[in-house]
C-alpha cells in the first residue's frame, strides 16, 4: 500500500508535545509499517512561540491562533497535550464538533467533561481517544476496550499514583510520612505543593475514567469517595508489615448486584498479591473478569516520553481504525446507579487504642459482633498503660465495620477514634467488595 | 449506525470452540456497541458431530467438510481453535489465499509456520491474528503491536509456561520435583506426559512467537535455545531463597547491538522483581523498550475461556480494522542476526560441588578471574568432607562463564560437573544481556 501523508496538530508544545513529534519523527516508519500512514505534525498550538522547547520543530509549526488548526482541513487528527480545563475543553468540543479526532492525555478533562466530550464526538462522528490520561504508557484503556471486550470485567483496583506509592514505599524502609515525602519531592516524584497527590484526587480522576470505561456507566470525579495519605501512621504500616500485608493507595472500581462503587483509600495489601509487588513511582492496574479471571498491567505511570508513547499509540489506532465503525463510540453505554457505599463487603484492619485495663478486649469484642463484625485476627501492643489493638476483621459491609468503631470510640475505655483500613488479599475471586 | 450480521466460522469445536461459541452468544451485545457487527458461527468444522459439546450449537452448524466453510463466500472470518501442525496448517494456509481472514490460537502452527502462513495472508490480502496462542487472554500481542508501537522493545522476558511454574513454586515451599509434578498433574496443570512443558518446549514456541513480534525479524522455534525444569536440584531452589532469590522458567528475547537471541532456561530471580511475583500457574510478560521502561502484563496463561476471550478479541479487532490496511502486514518485517549465544551478558550463579580441602577456593576463584568474571556474592556450605560454593558472578559472558566452570569441572577437587544459571534482578535498565 502506497504511503499516505498525514498532517497532524497538536495542543500545547511541552514537555509531552516535543517528545510527541520526536516521536512521531524518529518512528515515522514504525507506523508507516503497521498503518500505512505517515503522521506529521504540521501546527502545534503555544501560548509563546519564542520559548526554547526540547524538541524544536521547524519554526513554522508553533502558533498562537487556534483558528488556523480547526479550519485547516488537510489536518486529519488533533493530540492534546496542553493540560487544564480552560481553554482546553473548549477547543477539544470544537475540534470534536467539527469532525476532528482528538487524542487527549488530560485526565481531568476527562473525568470531569467526559459526557461532553463524547457527546461532541458523537456529533462529529469522530473518534476521542484518551489512554494517556490514565497511567501514562500502561495500556489499559485499550486493553480494557479492544482485548476485554468480552469478559464482563466487575472490580478494577488501581495502583495510580506513583507520588504515592513512593511515599509508602519509603516509609516501609522506616520513612517517616514527611521524610518520604521530602525525598519524593527532591526526586521530583512530588510536587512542591502535593495536595492533588496525597489527598487522592489524582487517583480519583483516574478512577473515574476506569470506571466509565469497564462498566459502560459514566462515571465523574464527583462520584469517587477518595481519601488520601496524609492522616496514615508509621504505626499502622509497621502493623501491616507485621501480619505479612503493607498499605498502599488503591484504588477500587466494583460493580456489585447491579450497582457500582468506586473509591480510592489507604488499603491493606497481602503481600503474595499483585498489588503489593509495585514498587516506588510505579503503577499497576488489576482488572477481574469472568472470562479472565485476573489480568494486572504494570509500568511506569508518568513521565513525559512514556505519555508521549501513549499519545502516539492512539494516533496511530485511530487511523487504524477510521471509517469502520470501531470505538466510534462512547465507552459508557448505561447508567449504572451507585451502591449505598456502606453496603460495600470487605475485610478491614482496625486499630483501636484504649487503655489497658481488664476486660477491655472483651467491650471491643462485643461492640464489633453485635454489628455482626468477627474478627481473624488481633494483636495487642501493650505501652504505658494503654493498649493499641491490630484487628484483621472477616468480610463484613463497611457501614457496619464503622458503626461498630462509631460505638467503641464511644467507650470509657477508648483514648482516640478508632481508624479502619480495608484489606485486599484475594486474587480474582468474582462477587462482592473490596477482597 | 445499523447492525451487520456477519457470519463466522470455527476450525475445531472442542473446549475452546464451544467457549468462543458462547462467548459470541452471550457477549453479541457488547460486540455490537464496539464494532456495530453480530457475529455468529454458522459453520464449525469436527471429525465426528455425533460427539456432545460443552455448548450445544444449532445442528447444522457443526461440519466434516472444510470445502462447506471455505467456499461459502458469506462466511467473513475463520477461528481456528482445533490445534496441530497437519492438516491445520493446509486449512488455514488455503482459507487466508482464499481471501478469509484467520484467528488463531495455536503456538505451534505460528510458531514452526509462521512465514508461509503471513506470505498466505499478504496474497489473500487478509488479516491473520493469534493473540490466543500466546499466554491465552493475556493481550501481549496487541500491546507490542498496538500500543508499543514507537516504542523499541529490545528486551522480553515471561513466564509464559504455568505448568513450571506452578511446579517451582511448590519446590520454593520445599516440595521435591517429583512431589511438585504429581501435584501439577492431579491438579490439572500438567500432562500424564509432561514433556511438553517441562522441557521448555511450550515456552520456547511462545517466546519464538514474541521476539518475532517484539523485533520484527523471524524467530521459529528452531532458533530458541530452550532448557527444561527437569535438571533442577532442590539445593539450587534452597540456595536461590537464601540468597534473596527465587528460581523460575524464564523465556527471554533480547535484542543486543543489533542481534538478538532469544532462549528458555532456568533462572534466579530476584524477589523484587515483578516476575518473582508470578506464583502457580500464572503468567507473565515483561517489555522493555526506550519509550516506556518496562510494562509487565500478568494474568492466566491457559484456559479454554481465556482463550476463548482473546480469541473472540481478535475477531473483533479484525472486524474493527477490516479495509484500512491497519495490521494488514506481516509483524516481521527485517531479517536481525543471532547473537552468538557465548556473547550474551548476564550476572550468574553457579554451584560448584568440590573436596573440602585448603586452597580450592583459592582454585575456583582464579579460574573464575582468568576468564574475567568477578564474583558478586559467595556462600560455601560444608557437608561431610565436600563443600558446595554457592556463587552470584557480576555481569559477564555466557560463553566465559561457561569457559570458566569447564576448567573448573577439571580441577581435580570437582566432584560433579558445576551448574550456571542466569540471574535476573535489574527492573528496566535499557541494555544487555540478562540482567
Amino acid at each position: 500500500m502506497a504511503s499516505v501523508d498525514v498532517p497532524v496538530a497538536l495542543l500545547g508544545y511541552g514537555t509531552v508535545g516535543s517528545a510527541v513529534n520526536r516521536l512521531l519523527h524518529e518512528s515515522a516508519d514504525d507506523i508507516e509499517r503497521a498503518t500505512g500512514h505517515r503522521l506529521r505534525v504540521v501546527k502545534a498550538l503555544v501560548r509563546d512561540p519564542e520559548k526554547e522547547r526540547a524538541y524544536q520543530p521547524d519554526p513554522e509549526v508553533l502558533t498562537t491562533d487556534f483558528a488556523s488548526i480547526i479550519e485547516d482541513k488537510s489536518i486529519a487528527l488533533v493530540a492534546e497535550v496542553m493540560g487544564g480545563i480552560e481553554p482546553t475543553g473548549g477547543y477539544v468540543l470544537d475540534l470534536l464538533r467539527a469532525g476532528k479526532p482528538v487524542v487527549s492525555a488530560n485526565k481531568q478533562l476527562v473525568a470531569q467533561k467526559g459526557a461532553e466530550l463524547f457527546e461532541a464526538a458523537s456529533t462529529g462522528g469522530v473518534q476521542l481517544r484518551f489512554e494517556a490520561s490514565v497511567c501514562a504508557a500502561i495500556p489499559v484503556i485499550k486493553v480494557l476496550r479492544e482485548a476485554l471486550v468480552v469478559t464482563n470485567v466487575h472490580r478494577v483496583l488501581g495502583i495510580v499514583n506513583g507520588t504515592t506509592n513512593f511515599i509508602l514505599t519509603e516509609m516501609e524502609r522506616g520513612a517517616s510520612y514527611d521524610e518520604a515525602l521530602a525525598e519524593a519531592q527532591s526526586r521530583g516524584f512530588a510536587e512542591a505543593d502535593p495536595t492533588d497527590d496525597v489527598s487522592g484526587a489524582d487517583a480519583a480522576a483516574k478512577m473515574a475514567i476506569l470506571a466509565t470505561v469497564a462498566f459502560g456507566s459514566r462515571v465523574t470525579l464527583a462520584d469517587v469517595d477518595y481519601e488520601g495519605i496524609q492522616g496514615l501512621e508509621a504505626n499502622d504500616v509497621e502493623a501491616a508489615g507485621d501480619m505479612g500485608m503493607t498499605v498502599r493507595l488503591v484504588g477500587a472500581a466494583t460493580l456489585v448486584d447491579g450497582r457500582l462503587d468506586v473509591r480510592v483509600q489507604p488499603a491493606l495489601v497481602d503481600r503474595q498479591h499483585p498489588l503489593a509487588a509495585v514498587a516506588g513511582a510505579f503503577n499497576a492496574v488489576m482488572l477481574q473478569g469472568d472470562a479472565i479471571r485476573e489480568i494486572t498491567l504494570e509500568g511506569p505511570g508518568a513521565g513525559g516520553i512514556e505519555t508521549a508513547s501513549a499519545v502516539v499509540a492512539d494516533m496511530v489506532s485511530i487511523i487504524g481504525t477510521t471509517g469502520t465503525g470501531f470505538l466510534q463510540n462512547d465507552a459508557c453505554w448505561r447508567s449504572v446507579e451507585r451502591l449505598d457505599p456502606g453496603k460495600l463487603r470487605s475485610p478491614f484492619y482496625v486499630r483501636i487504642e484504649v487503655e489497658d485495663r481488664a476486660g477491655v478486649l472483651a467491650h471491643v469484642a462485643l461492640r464489633l459482633a453485635t454489628h455482626g463484625v468477627s474478627i481473624a485476627r488481633l494483636v495487642q501492643k501493650q505501652d504505658n498503660g494503654s493498649a493499641t489493638l491490630h484487628i484483621v476483621t472477616h468480610e463484613a459491609p463497611a457501614g457496619d465495620v464503622e458503626a461498630a468503631l462509631e460505638e467503641i470510640s464511644e467507650l470509657e475505655e477508648s483514648k482516640s477514634p478508632p481508624a479502619a483500613l480495608p484489606v485486599i488479599s484475594d486474587r480474582g475471586v468474582p462477587g462482592l467488595g473490596w477482597a
